[in-house]
């Protein structure tokens, strides 16, 4: 089996040029077929505050209202992902930038309102492989942002983190599937103040005692509940980490198993 | 040979979201390959008011400067780009949106600076359809919006209605291709007051008669060009007109013939 690497990168990099230019250039060289899905940095904010747009939270998540769907629909699909793939292209790697919408890829739902309406916010329902397979059958790299559609017309926002392992979950049918959440930190810390406190091998079990510990919390909790969902469901191997972790054998970073 | 239609529509569709919507429905019906290539209608300059940006002019063509990029691309290959798709595809029609980016379809180089810079505007030195046959073949609408690039990673700004005949002239070596301009007249008008007045075929010769004599003149100029010029490359049909003329069996619009 084929191994498909799916690799998501985050703010830190998108809002940093010189990092997201060389990351790019070493993306470029990885060999065999990627995927590459990108979050949103902190244009998106800065876009709504300079259209005086107000931010809606709520319990420090966002709401996603028809003006706030359109400013990141601009950001994310518009320039952020169409910067990435110029930059790929011009170090040959033939890119393609998408949205769940573009080949009808990644189909969601809007969540629904319970207490709190979060707006256009889209939960993934199903992931439809069959134009992504003709892509990378063809040495050619799709590139996601975190836009999706309910197949019925309507645009929604969903969590980069999720669409790279719900990626990853779809691909491990055809593929020996390996999902990379790369970040600022070297990986899931002991100690968060402290870079060389890497854990290096998390299970299941370990995980509950991290959380029970709180030595995982916050942002990390959502995007590890990703990484150990897609482990259930037979993604070979995820990892969290610098980019580095990506091309440097002697990287330390954090890896999730069974 | 296969017959290839390629679609180009304005900002006047673009900008009344229920003709848009009609438009769509109707294009997903549509049968045989297709490739559809949007403008920008007004909602790049009323960003661009909103975020205070100026807009610089020279002889009444705009001038892109990199903030007016980054705009043009958050509004075209985002905002305007994604809506489209994702209401092809909930008319069952499987679109992707694309730049000349993606896929490298659509390489193309900053204008030189002679007496004036136009900024970040690309003219097209080529159109590479090796990814574009591969989703044509396998039944994908293109949908290209009016962003292209350099291939060094600089995207750039090019005329939609060129995007639309480059497209044409290098599909005429696989397909026979026909090219499609809808806007919001019935064809090339005798009397500009008057949409009945369409001239329903115009030959070179006619064409220039019809120059000398002022009917055509301001913003036809540059879309004619486009369509002599696709003519004179192989492009077997090439129209002006109402989307009607797309649909509709007895609709009245303008033929351009060699």
């Amino acid at each position: 089996m084929q191994t498909l690497k799916i690799i998501k990168i985050g703010g830190n990099i998108i809002d940093d040029q010189k990092a997201l230019s060389d990351f790019l250039k070493q993306l470029a060289t990885l060999e065999g077929p990627k995927i590459l899905v990108h979050g949103g940095g902190k244009l998106a904010s800065k876009m709504t505050e300079r259209l005086e747009v107000p931010v809606k939270m709520h319990n420090g998540r966002r709401i996603t209202d028809a003006e706030t769907l359109d400013i990141v629909t601009m950001v994310y699909a518009g320039k952020i992902n169409k910067t990435i793939v110029a930059q790929l292209q011009a170090n040959q790697c033939n890119a393609i930038g998408l949205t769940g919408s573009d080949g009808n890829t990644i189909i969601t739902e809007k969540r629904a309102i319970n207490q709190i309406d979060f707006g256009f916010v889209g939960d993934v329902k199903a992931v439809n492989t069959d134009s992504l397979d003709l892509l990378i059958d063809n040495k050619i790299t799709p590139v996601f942002c975190a836009i999706t559609h309910d197949k019925k017309g309507q645009l929604l926002n969903t969590n980069a983190d999720t669409i790279a392992s719900e990626l990853a979950i779809a691909f491990s049918k055809n593929f020996r599937t390996e999902l990379y959440y790369c970040f600022e930190k070297n990986g899931v810390l002991k100690d968060v103040s402290d870079n060389d406190s890497v854990i290096e091998t998390i299970d299941a079990k370990y995980y509950q005692k991290l959380i029970e510990e709180h030595i995982i919390a916050d942002g990390m909790l959502p995007k590890l509940t990703n990484c150990f969902n897609a482990i259930e469901k037979n993604v070979s191997k995820v990892c969290v980490g610098k980019p580095s972790m990506l091309f440097q054998s002697d990287s330390i970073y954090t890896t999730l198993i069974k």
